[in-house]
């Protein structure tokens, strides 16, 4: 294509509402634009990007025996209250009534959808496995909508569904889709790992998020480096094997702590390590109100909380709960002569003798010993794992890393069948439930991921699989006809040789030409000018490694062949 | 592909609760199904017949220079208040508020989406032209949703736009589209004429419609047997050229037409022509009243009132309003003494001596003189062309034929663009609203519409540009090693022709084979079999023509590809 009739509006500056890299380049880029909050349009360029990803991705699923269908956007709220999900999905589930007053939802996800569908067609067991999925506009109104295509609420997403006669052909749907999606990111050009991760509102057995690596990410990996296991923190085990203190410590004792409500305060008025004091933190859960005790240098982990309680909606506890319960200011709760439900964590139990809050203003205890002085509902594992613990798989070393979820697959099992009674009839002529599976792809956010992971100081660095083109040629003087006519030829043999080249044919200055060519973030960039063809040469220039080099004119194409596999390899070098 | 491993889930019986042919055929064909009113799941066949067409469209509107780019389905509803659409546009614009309160609606269209975008982004004219496209679900709260995707709620849309600094640029950008939807619904294989078209609820200056010709189809069209006019009967202008009667009448005379309502029991009871009766219809306009006049054998084009009073809204009025005004039931509305501002059709100041009700109970007035009895506000075209009529280009004969309407272009001019203030600075310097224009393409409603203009009693006739495969082959006996081979052995072969192939190679009795086939509507059959092949052929049909034929094993490759030419010319001689 040439850029003198694209629609590519680059912009000079940055635009000061876009808080990450992403969501800065793809607007400096042309890529896409605001429409309001949460809503992006996706200019030319940006709808490349989206179909490049789309397209890899439908070819591998494909591939794994998955066909595409599309489903409606809009849902009838009647599904959704067969499977409870009206009344629990959140206010992210956009309602609305249409002209007849019938209620209905823009669809975040499509389990009912398709379940609906399904039950209506399969009878036998010869019938399965259904394997569906579709790439489509989402909706979720998200309370916060940041960071531009990272977290939209109307986005671009791959959602597949596997419906098996049995857990064997479950295990497979999910095992095609778990290689799938590893062929897929391979096939992008992106850093990622899979982890074990939490099912949250989907629900269902197990599942794994797709993570591509970046620093910026709002996700933690938990990963051993000794083993293949890795988790999100969400989701991430921590293994306590040791026995329960059987050491005495003396009568808890109330001490004066003025003004002292955080941990590191305590610590530093009572000369006590944060190890030695015990965070109590207040939690409603589903409308009642418990407490959670973790050591003073950890962090409590809702979502296991919220997994152990089998709860629906977990929220920290306000300050007017947490006086209304303790006769204190927040900062000066404890477990001694709490009257809510209280969980500990399990490493808890590896000592006595700790500081906790007193229920009283300005004021803690000491010596607390938890199984003496207060009445513990259970011991679980309620706190995020750290680079401190060990791996729950080989006991090896645990490190943390930044990521990006960009895809996620779930063993539903029966939840959905169940509700919805998608049943068929077995072998021996028996009902039996069908056993589903789930798997998305955030498609525009793979797009946002692809640049937080991959950009510099002066642009996108894309790989090559994502860029919108994976070559831009340098007009550097459309005036010149010596200059303008060997471009031409240039630009028809790369399009001859099946590359996805932009001719930037622009009247432009040469320095507007080098910023947008970094900008836009081709993996290879070719300069034609007059000082180079006096010389007999085409320069170039890898953007990923910034190289720079020259190809003759003469013999151009099999110059120009050899070093667009120098640059894949460097790519996918990088990538292994 | 392998019918075994497709998701066809065909139908035996036709469904109860469809009416129009495509609906059942899509919903027997396995191609489509209902979620809810108005809602359809295309599964995958369906898709594929979406995906076909939208590529055909994609590339024939890129060749136009055109650039795709995609827009969020939700709009916030600031903008459609600025072009006052908001509250104009009626109950079909779904209309809905997020978690926040705020005020949002589905897309049934997005000219306000991209003129906010367009205004943000031009300064220049030398900007200019933009010409923009997408393809999209769109989403319209119609009152009855009916007829399966031909007038669905959530449907598939080509919408595109164009912003020109001048009107000579505007034009040229209306017949790049114009030009590329002739060149798209030819490629599509489809029987189509472009007609003029009444702009409606989009406003603007003028308007074609892309009819696709099918019996069923719920527009009519006027076209001249003797030049090019055509136009939708909605819009087409009805010519007028007598000079108005001078031949006095008698004075008006109240005469008993007991029980006598309407035209045809008026006629018989006073024994005078239809054509001799005036009828008028009460209406109401943007809340006022007004009668119209027409012919007693005529109807009034009630889209022609709307237009000629630049109204929003015009219903005919309700019993209570006519009776109010009348003194009389529904039947007995006449312009003599009528206190409301009245329009008449032109053609009635050719005669006097008219018939018309007497704004009184059972009776009627004789040797009415329109001009002399009653104060005619106007008079107009307000009626529908008829088979009588004149061409009112060339004066020609007019003949009617049924259509659907697949494709509509507007000529927008200023719209918008004033509305919402779309400007740019010229070559001198000075702010010029950009004049623009918009093109929509219902990509669903082609794929019924194909259905509803090619079909039989067995099933889709598929013009070979829509089928979801161009062949499906046969394989009567999956359990014949030697039938199976040589099945494998064409469907391979056909493959690597490039042929889109469906291998039904299920096991299931050579009858469900032939019906299903004929049901698919591919536009070739290939059949092989044991008795067949042990005289060395494969038998071929044509599913359009019914013709069968025999091709021979030895070189069928050769005989398919010289057949396959002819299957092909048969579509484009039908097509002519």
């Amino acid at each position: 294509m040439r850029f003198s009739s694209c629609y590519i509006p680059t912009l000079k500056e940055s635009p000061a509402d876009a808080e990450v890299v992403s969501h800065k380049l793809l607007l400096r880029a042309g890529m896409v634009r605001r429409l309001t909050s949460g809503l992006y349009i996706y200019l030319p360029l940006g709808l490349k990007i989206i179909d490049k990803i789309a397209n890899v991705v439908r070819e591998e699923v494909n591939a794994s025996g998955f066909q595409e269908l599309l489903m409606p956007m809009v849902q009838p709220a009647d599904l959704w209250k067969e499977t409870g999900r009206w009344e629990h999905y959140g206010k992210e589930l956009l309602r609305f009534k249409d002209r007849n007053e019938r209620e209905y939802c823009l669809g975040p996800t499509h389990e009912e959808v398709i379940t609906d569908l399904v039950r209506g067609e399969v009878r036998s067991y010869r019938q399965l496995p259904v394997r569906l999925y579709q790439i489509q506009s989402k909706f979720r109104d998200e309370i916060r909508p940041r960071f531009g295509l990272m977290r939209g609420r109307e986005f671009m997403m791959k959602d597949g569904y596997s419906f098996d006669a049995d857990s064997a052909g479950a295990e497979q749907s999910y095992k095609l889709m778990y290689d799938a999606y590893t062929r897929i990111f391979r096939r992008l050009g992106l850093k990622f790992r899979a982890v074990e991760a939490d099912t949250g509102s989907i629900g269902g057995n197990f599942s794994h998020e797709f993570m591509v690596l970046a620093d910026t990410g709002e996700d933690t990996i938990a990963f051993c480096h000794d083993c293949d296991y890795a988790a999100n923190v969400e989701r991430a085990e921590v293994v306590w094997k040791g026995a329960p203190c059987a050491v005495a410590c003396p009568e808890h004792e109330k001490v004066a702590t003025p003004g002292a409500h955080s941990v590191e305060e305590v610590a530093a008025m009572l000369r006590v390590p944060a190890a030695a004091i015990v965070k109590t933190m207040l939690f409603n859960v589903d409308g009642k109100t418990v407490a959670v005790l973790v050591r003073g240098d950890r962090e409590v982990n809702d979502i296991k909380l919220k997994n152990l309680l089998k709860a629906q909606d977990v929220d920290l506890a306000g300050a007017a709960t947490v006086e209304a319960l303790t006769h204190a200011p927040v900062g000066f709760a404890g477990p001694v002569g709490l009257d809510v439900p209280i969980y500990a964590d399990l490493e808890l139990q590896g000592a006595t003798d700790y500081v906790t809050g007193a229920n009283a203003a300005d004021a803690h205890f000491k010596h607390v010993d938890l199984r003496r002085d207060a009445v513990i509902t259970a011991w679980a594992d309620l706190r995020a794992i750290t680079a401190e613990d060990v791996c729950p798989r080989c006991g090896g070393r645990i490190e943390l890393t930044k990521g990006i979820e960009v895809g996620h697959i779930f063993m539903l099992g029966l939840k959905y069948s169940e509700a919805m009674h998608a049943a068929f009839l077995d072998e021996n002529g028996k009902e039996q439930l069908m056993i589903m599976g789930c798997y998305g792809i955030g498609v525009s956010r793979v797009a946002a991921s692809a640049i937080e992971q991959n950009h510099d100081e002066n642009g996108i660095v894309f790989p090559p699989p994502v860029a919108p083109f994976e070559c831009i040629l340098l007009n550097l003087d459309p005036r010149n006809a010596d200059v303008t006519a060997k471009a031409e030829e240039i630009y028809a043999m790369l399009q001859g040789l099946g590359v996805d080249v932009l001719l930037d044919d622009r009247e432009e200055r040469p320095g507007v030409k080098f910023k947008d060519a970094d900008l836009l973030g081709a993996p290879m960039q070719l300069v034609v000018g007059g000082k180079g063809l006096a010389r007999g040469i085409v320069e170039c220039k890898d953007r990923r490694s910034g190289e720079k080099g020259e190809l003759s004119v003469e013999d151009i194409e099999e110059g120009f062949s050899q070093w667009a596999v120098a640059v894949r390899r460097g790519w996918e070098a990088q990538q292994a």
